[in-house]
C-alpha cells in the first residue's frame, strides 16, 4: 500500500477501504506519512467527503490509535454529553450532577477553553484547590460513590485525533462533517460510555452554519454510535446568540449554580432537554419535567455538585461568593436588542484576559461579561445592558467600543429563532 | 490577508483574486506558508480547479518568483518547443537544428531524465566533452552565430515551480490541468521566447490520459501564452506506444542523427509537424514538406547539429560511431505486435542503468533497447523484435521476462491510433 495511491483515490472521489484508512491513520500517527500528505488528504476529504462506511473506518482507526477507558468497575449505566462548542455554554456543570441524582454514572472528560469558546475545566477551577487530574482508580471510586465526576483526560485517548485536529486547524480543513463526526465520536467511544447525547450548535458562532448540516452531522454521529452499540441522540440548538447570560469562568459557573438554585433561562431549557434525552436513552421513564423540577427545588442537584467538588478536593466557598461588576454597559438609545454576536463576545472576553489565545496562557477566572438584556429585549436609553467584571480601567474605552459592535440595537424587534431547533434520535 | 482564508475560499470552490494567488506563491517560496498548507491548496485546486483567470494569475506569480531570461541581444524570432514528457522522445535533438537552418533562433533549456522518461541533456552527453552549462553571454554568442543551442537551465527561473512541483509529486497533486499548464507555461514564458509549440502526449505513458484532457491543457496553455503576447500552438500526439524506436541515451541520439540523415519513422513525422507549426507561427510561408525534405537531403540539418555540438565543446566522434547490440530479443510465436507499453519499457531501461531513479544517479549512456518491430508489425517465431545494448549477462533473464510483459503478441492485428491526434492553434 502507498499513500500516493490512497491520495489519488480520494482526489478522484473513490471510496477508500478499511485497510487504506488504517494505513493512513497509523502512518500519520507513527510519522511515516508526512504532515503535507495528511493535509492533502484532509483537504480531499473536506471537498469530496467520505461515505458513512469510510467515516466508521476512520473513527475506528482513530479509536485504536490510543487507549480505551476501562469503566468496567463502574456499576450502572454510564452516560455522557458532548457539545460541539459554543459561547456561554455552561450546561455540563449543571447537567452532570442532575444525571447522577437519577442513579446514572458520569465520568466526563472535559477540555480547556481556547479561542472564543470556554472550557468546563477552567470554569471548575473557581473551586479553589480542585484537582482535575486523577488516577484511574480514584476516578472509579468517585463515580461509584458520588455518581459523577468531571475531569481532564489523563489516559492516552485517540492521539490520532489530537494530531489530525491540530493539522486541520492550520490548513482550513476543520469544516468537514465526516471529519468532525469521527473526531467527536472517536473520543466519546474511547471514553466507553453507554449513552451519549450530543448538543450540536448551529449558527454564526458554531462549526455548523446551517440546520441541514447540523442534522447531517447528528445522523452521522448516531450511525457511528450504532456501529459500536452505543445509544446516541442529538439535540440541535441555536448558536446565533450566546446560550447563557455570561461569558467568563466565574460568571458561567455562577450561572450553573443559579440554575441548580432554580433560576430559569435559556440555559435551564437546554439542560432540561439534554437531561430528558439522556434519561430516555437510559430507559428511565418518568415525568421528565416534574423530575427535573423536583431535583432543583429540593436542592438535590446543587448538593450533588457540591459533593463532586469536595470529592475532587475543591473548596465550596465559591457557592456563596457574591460577584460584583466593576463597570456597566448602558444602552445609547431606546430600542430593541437586535443581535448579540456570540463569537465576537467570546473573543472580547478572551482578549480581556478571561480566555486563552494559546494553550499555555493563564486565564483570569474573574474576568467576564454578563448580559442583563437578551436578544429581543426592549431597552431604554441609559438602561444597563451588560455588566463588566474585573475589567481594568485602561481596557474600558475599547471594551465599550467593541460592545457597540457586538450588541446591536434597532428600532424593530428581531425575529427570535427557537433555542432548540431539532432533536435527532 | 491570511492563508487560512485563501484555503477556505478554494476549498469552497470560490475564485481567488490576483492578490490572494500572489500571497500564496510568494509566501510559499519565502517559507511563511508551510508545506502542509501548500499541499492542502494544491489538493483543493486539483479537485475544484482554477478558472482561466486564476491560472493566468498563478502563472504570473510563478514567473515573478525568479529571473526572466534576457534574450534581447539575440537578433531574430526566438522559438521554443516543449514536450509534456514521453518515452523514446528525442524530437528536440533533430528539430532544434532544423529550425536554426530556417533562420529562427533557439535557446532551448532542457532537463535531465528522471523515472521512466529520458532527458535531452543526458542524450547530448554522448558527445564527449560537451558543456551544457554556459554563461549567459556565451549562450547569446552561440545563438547569434550558430542559430541554436540546447542547454541546462542556469538562471534562477521559476523557483516557485520547482518547490511546488516537488511537493505535488509527493502529495498526489500532479494531475491538475491548470497546475500543469501554469508549470509548463511559467518556465516557457520566463525563457522569453516569441513562439512556443507544445507537444502534448496522450495515453498510458503520459500525464494526460484522454484526448479531451489534452485538448483542454492545450487551450489553457494557448490562453496563458496570449496573455503574454506569445504565439503558442499545441500538437497532441499519441503516447500509447513508444514514440521512437529506442530507449537509452546513445540509441536515442543515434535515432535523431539518423533522422537528419533521412531515415523516416514516427519520430520524423512528429518532428515535421512541430517544424511546420513553429514556422507557421513565425510567419514563414513555404511548402513546409519540401523545405523539411530539402534540409535533410542536403545535409544542412545534420551539419547544424554538428555546429551546435562543436560550439558547446563537444566531440563529433559520436556522429560516426557504430552501435552494436549485446543481445537480441526474439518472437516466441508467430503473430502481431499487439502492444508495447511505453512507461514499462522506460522503467526497464532505467532499472538496467540507462536512466535515473534519483536525480543524483549516473546514467550508463550506452544502455538501451531498440525496437526492430513496432506495434502492428507481423512477426514469425524466432524473428528479432528488439536489440539490447550494453546489457549485462546477469540481467539478461530478467530483461527477457520483463520484455514478455511489455511487448505483447497476439493473433489479431491491433487497431493503430494515428500518431498525431490533433493540432490546436
Amino acid at each position: 500500500m502507498d499513500i500516493l495511491e490512497i491520495l489519488d483515490k480520494k482526489r478522484t472521489n473513490q471510496k477508500l477501504t478499511k485497510e487504506e484508512i488504517n494505513y493512513f491513520v497509523d502512518g500519520y500517527v507513527k510519522g511515516s506519512i508526512a504532515d503535507y500528505q495528511a493535509s492533502a488528504m484532509t483537504m480531499a476529504i473536506c471537498i469530496n467527503g467520505l461515505k458513512d462506511e469510510e467515516t466508521i473506518y476512520l473513527t475506528d482507526a482513530m479509536i485504536r490509535s490510543g487507549d480505551i477507558m476501562d469503566l468496567s468497575k463502574i456499576k450502572g449505566i454510564k452516560v455522557d454529553k458532548h457539545s460541539t462548542g459554543g459561547v456561554s455554554d455552561t450546561t455540563s456543570i449543571a447537567l452532570v450532577p442532575l444525571l447522577a441524582c437519577e442513579g446514572l454514572k458520569v465520568a466526563k472528560m472535559s477540555g480547556r477553553g481556547l479561542g472564543h469558546t470556554g472550557g468546563t475545566l477552567d470554569k471548575l477551577e473557581v473551586f479553589t484547590g480542585i484537582k482535575l487530574e486523577q488516577p484511574q482508580d480514584k476516578i472509579i471510586d468517585i463515580v461509584n460513590q458520588v455518581g459523577c465526576v468531571i475531569l481532564s483526560q489523563t489516559a492516552n485517548l485517540v492521539p490520532a485525533d489530537k494530531k489530525l485536529y491540530a493539522l486541520r486547524d492550520v490548513t482550513s480543513t476543520v469544516q468537514s462533517i465526516p471529519l468532525i463526526a469521527s473526531s467527536v465520536m472517536s473520543k466519546k467511544i474511547a471514553s466507553n460510555n453507554d449513552v451519549i447525547v450530543l448538543d450540536i450548535k448551529v449558527g454564526e458562532g458554531a462549526f455548523m452554519k446551517t440546520l441541514e448540516d447540523a442534522r447531517h452531522l447528528a445522523s452521522l454521529c448516531i450511525t457511528i454510535g450504532k456501529a459500536y452499540n452505543k445509544k446516541v441522540s442529538a439535540v440541535i440548538t441555536d448558536m446565533n446568540t450566546p446560550l447563557g447570560k455570561s461569558v467568563g469562568c466565574e460568571l458561567e459557573t455562577n450561572d450553573a449554580i443559579n440554575l441548580l438554585k432554580g433560576q430559569k433561562s435559556n440555559l435551564s431549557d437546554i439542560v432540561f432537554v439534554l437531561f430528558k434525552q439522556i434519561l430516555k436513552l437510559a430507559n428511565i421513564n418518568c415525568d421528565y419535567q416534574a423530575e427535573f423540577d423536583r431535583l432543583i427545588q429540593s436542592g438535590e442537584g446543587l448538593q450533588k455538585l457540591k459533593e463532586m467538588v469536595v470529592a475532587l478536593n475543591g473548596s465550596t466557598d465559591f457557592f456563596d461568593k457574591e460577584l460584583k461588576p466593576a463597570y456597566v454597559y448602558r444602552a445609547k438609545n431606546d430600542g430593541y436588542i437586535y443581535d448579540i454576536k456570540p463569537k465576537e463576545l467570546g473573543i472580547l472576553v478572551n482578549n480581556l484576559g478571561g480566555g486563552r489565545k494559546n494553550i499555555q496562557d493563564t486565564i483570569d477566572l474573574s474576568v467576564g461579561i454578563r448580559l442583563i438584556k437578551q436578544k429581543g429585549d426592549k431597552v431604554t436609553k441609559g438602561e444597563i445592558i451588560a455588566e463588566l467584571y474585573s475589567i481594568q480601567e485602561k481596557d474600558l474605552n475599547n471594551t465599550y467600543k467593541e460592545l457597540d459592535n457586538i450588541i446591536l440595537l434597532s428600532d424593530t424587534k428581531p425575529t427570535l429563532a427557537p433555542l432548540i431547533l431539532d432533536i435527532i434520535e
